[in-house]
């Protein structure tokens, strides 16, 4: 798994993974629970369902499996009973601190540690909730519809944490000379770890016809797959906002991906705005070289 | 300031504001620029009005002022010359390492971060734009109303940007025994700095009523003002996600309320995941103690 400290770096950058995934998919149950009503049966069922299909993977599997079992002490079910500050061992506040380090942007994992902390602050939560008394709306979509577009946002989502990770990996594997294999991680993934899941096959095979390949939804097979679900993510998105459901790491992702495929980000204002107050230069777009400008006042 | 490092920590989560406020605003360009077709000409005359008003900030006057600069060799707007590649210096970074290490949740400095970082990497959304052809699809609401409401989201944002800054000073100075004035520190702040702002009036008030205040947001009048927003936040990001604009800043500002002012967060389903493949314990609602179950399979 190349030289070095290279092994725990990937173990790292396999948790950070595994972090992003698993709040999409908290999200998702929020969607599905309080958005669209759906029971713990209606969740068990559809999680079976897509366990069936593209989404496979270890993760849908357990949650499956989640929302079928009952406590034995009040013979409801288990995960209603569950108290809702998450813990976190620290591996993925690593991921995203290494990555600023790095120079890589990963903002889906960043969302899920912070979404992680933010669980913590219960009495803060608490009061808030006295404060603001928050009211969700029930989204206004045919549930059929609206269940296939969050699945295709699922599936959307979760390509983009793995693309996250992945470009973490390939720009410190150059960084510190690690010389990472990526097509041998995704398929030492595949074998038999938490993040384990039919995509990964996807990607060795993008990996195998390209060894150097940057991010992965560069790939001409997995951006066919993204381009196919991402009006989907959109709506969900959408729909997401309208009715009060936090979904930060699904929108973090749709941010990410919009943003990767634009040839023009809004920064050039930031840039202005940093020569502006501090002289920090700006380069243009017509011709090479550095560039201040002596702003002026214009009431 | 404060003891020892005070003064340095508190001009580094300055410094973590102001990128998240600059990252907002630059999406909030995008959105009145590429969603509803605003030219330079009316984004100056806009950002005026606006700092005539409760934004009124120095970031938005030398917004303001930005779009009215023109360029000394092509006599165009200096602003569509400047290239969209983002510098920085590291506060912005150092500010999110260092409120994952004390355990607080900055979500819109993050993705202020990975937004500049992104921003650098060019020839891969060079790439990427022409491997996707993103299409942005213009904003099909009234302009006046949808103006209305964006500045509402931008105020609203403001107020989460600087609300998360603010609660990693209270925890950071805690923990580390600094003793920072949070009163003193905004006043200070009021007096001159980049993110100077008439805002920061209102949190003076709020630090003076309660200087144990743990989160700005939790103050009676601050909270009128965010849930007299928080509709027209949700919608600005309902229709940005529809019109294929990212605006990351914005939506984790808005997650970050949801959650926020949230009593019940699905994390509970995290912490389901985390005993059932790594037996990591969960707590219960119903009484005190820390919990374990053999999940089993239900396929």
């Amino acid at each position: 798994m190349g030289k070095d400290a290279a092994g725990h770096f990937v173990k790292m950058v396999h948790n950070g993974i595994e972090y992003a995934i698993m709040e999409v998919i908290s999200e998702v149950y929020d969607l599905l629970k309080n958005g669209l009503g759906y029971t713990n049966d209606q969740l068990h069922e559809l999680f079976g369902r897509w366990n069936d299909g593209r989404l496979q993977s270890f993760l849908i599997e357990i949650t499956r499996d989640i929302f079928a079992t009952k406590d034995p002490e009040t013979g409801g079910y288990l995960v209603d009973m569950i108290l809702d500050k998450a813990g976190a061992k620290g591996t993925g506040k690593w991921t995203s601190q290494d990555a600023m380090d790095t120079g890589v942007a990963i903002p889906s994992i960043d969302m899920a540690v912070s979404m992680r902390t933010l669980s913590a602050y219960k009495d803060d939560r608490l009061k808030a909730a006295a404060l603001y008394q928050p009211v969700i709306h029930k989204i206004q979509e045919d549930p059929a519809k609206f269940e296939a577009q969050v699945e295709a946002a699922l599936y959307v989502s979760t390509i983009i944490c793995y693309a996250q990770g992945l470009s973490l990996l390939v720009k410190a594997s150059e960084e510190l000379q690690m010389e990472i294999p990526l097509k041998d991680v995704v398929k030492i993934w595949r074998g038999g770890c938490i993040i384990r899941s039919t995509l990964l096959e996807t990607f060795y095979q993008a990996y195998l016809a390209d060894p150097n390949l940057s991010n992965i939804l560069l790939d001409a097979k997995v951006a066919a797959e993204v381009k196919a679900g991402q009006q989907d993510l959109r709506d969900v998105v959408s729909q997401a906002a309208k009715s009060g459901i936090a979904i930060g790491a699904i929108q973090s992702s749709l941010a990410y991906l919009e943003s990767f495929v634009s040839a023009k980000m809004p920064t050039n204002l930031i840039q202005a705005q940093r020569d502006n107050f501090g002289s920090h230069t700006y380069q243009r777009t017509d011709k090479e070289g550095i560039f201040h400008t002596q702003w002026e006042a214009h009431p």
